[in-house]
């Protein structure tokens, strides 16, 4: 059998995320329904942000309350905090990924609080649901690989950030190349140091397509051992420290690379690329993903 | 000290042969120069095709009597045939890239000749270097990962190719994913049998971008141990096959992608970027490649 590939669809959260137009709460949930017909089994549906912030982002509880039930799937909502953790809780989420920035100066101007303060966030959440439940944890550790403010980001770094997140009751844990300037040697390096601090936690990579490494970083992650990548429909969200570069890789990128190399991903193709047209259009603007312009091979 | 990758210009000649603007001879010498003083040594300046079939190669001999002469620096005359050979010797090429399809749908529909005729023509053009001198030949199997007509091409097909003109007094043998549909996997398992069949001959190879897959295709061939790529300033050229896709990996792209991880290519990133955004002018459209985009990192 094939090595199957789990790839969750970050679209409706870091694609819609950084997108000018807004979508409603009806069109999000189309969105969203369309994504899990064409094979998106877990996915980031909502964030619990403050939505005067992010007002993408605005309507997350009418979004999972909208949602109909469906067995085998995982709708994620993104967390920073304690509060988005009730709120998270109380929409009933399937999933809260608990985003933890690697570097203080990403932290403090994107989520006005340091690494240290997010860490220990992080750790209240965990205890919080280990007194009184509630959905399964990911935590993300973004700029993982290079900091808009502070530069470079070691390796060491970041493996004690995930070594002290492994030693919480969390289910995941993963890298974040949030503003896409990884090359795929770094990738391989780290994902191993990674694994080796982190035991029989799995392990996700999330990466962004801004300097069109996006691809070369999922195969160097794959070829490491990952079988857990994030991607976005349509190639959505772009980077707000990079105004005209491309967003997250594009699922449908990532599919038509892992499939054409005999993996099973589980999603399907040509509605990945309908769905990547429909969103584009609603969005008013092409599909930055390759495979959605270029269409199959075979055909 | 870090390994070097020579990285093949080739926007001059499959960029611009790809693109519905035409360039004069004078911008052809001025985008020429700029690449050159952003770092190219080697680069297909020029093609001995027919300019009523390909009007965007007319002046392939204007611009060669143009080009100032420079040490250590290679201009490379794409070739088809014996014409084409005799109007790169007549040139005065530093090397002749005579490119041959790795299939008969292709090869018949491009090139007017099937795979066997065109081997047949290569093999020629070596005996009449043997015989008569000229430049060092280079041997360029098009799509060499799938063909738009013929569908998949087996590595067995290739190797076979690869082979025959290791048999011949060439020196350099490469492989092209001219329609860009090439996986990182197949890359590495590919050139893994390739340079297995052709002994100590170079071996150089040909990505494009049409579905992303270029750059990690380049990271799967240099981890396969290749030292020679093929790219286009700005990402330059669409596929034919394809209307709405992207052209050849940008050599910005893989520059910063190689740089970033300690190898070494002698380009300028700054100067590629410039000359990426000035040549996407011309032509009248942004560039393709995402770090022309993007921008750097560090900054």
């Amino acid at each position: 059998m094939s090595r199957f590939i789990e790839i969750v669809e970050v679209g409706p959260r870091d694609g819609l995320q950084n997108e000018k137009a807004l979508l409603d709460v009806d069109q999000k949930l189309t969105f969203i329904s369309r994504l899990e017909a064409a094979g998106a089994k877990r996915m980031e549906t909502v964030s619990f942000v403050n939505p005067k912030r992010v007002p993408q982002m605005a309507g997350a509880e009418e979004v999972m309350e909208g949602l109909p039930t469906a067995a085998g799937r995982s709708r994620i909502g993104l967390v920073l905090n304690m509060k988005g953790w009730e709120r998270a809780v109380a929409a009933r989420c399937d999933e809260a990924n608990v985003v933890v920035c690697a570097t203080d100066g990403f932290g403090i101007r994107n989520q006005g609080a340091n690494t240290a303060e997010q860490m220990a966030a992080l750790a209240a959440i965990a205890a919080r649901r280990d007194a009184q439940g509630g959905p399964p944890i990911s935590a993300t550790f973004s700029v993982a690989f290079g900091c808009p403010f502070d530069g470079e980001v070691s390796q060491d770094q970041v493996v004690a950030l995930a070594r002290e997140a492994a030693s919480l009751n969390i289910a995941e844990i993963a890298l974040a190349d949030t503003i896409g300037v990884a090359d795929p040697w770094t990738v391989r390096a780290r994902v191993e140091a990674v694994k080796a601090a982190i035991g029989d936690k799995k392990l996700r990579l999330h990466f962004h397509d801004t300097r069109n490494t996006g691809l070369a970083n999922a195969y160097a992650g794959v070829e490491a051992g990952v079988d857990i990548l994030d991607a976005s429909c349509g190639g959505l969200g772009g980077c707000p420290f990079a105004p005209d570069a491309t967003g997250n890789i594009g699922t449908e990128d990532l599919v038509y690379m892992l499939e054409r190399a005999g993996f099973s991903t589980g999603y399907d193709l040509p509605g990945l690329i309908s769905t990547a047209k429909w969103v584009s259009d609603l969005l008013g603007k092409p599909p930055t993903s390759s495979v959605a312009r270029s269409g199959l091979f075979p055909a």
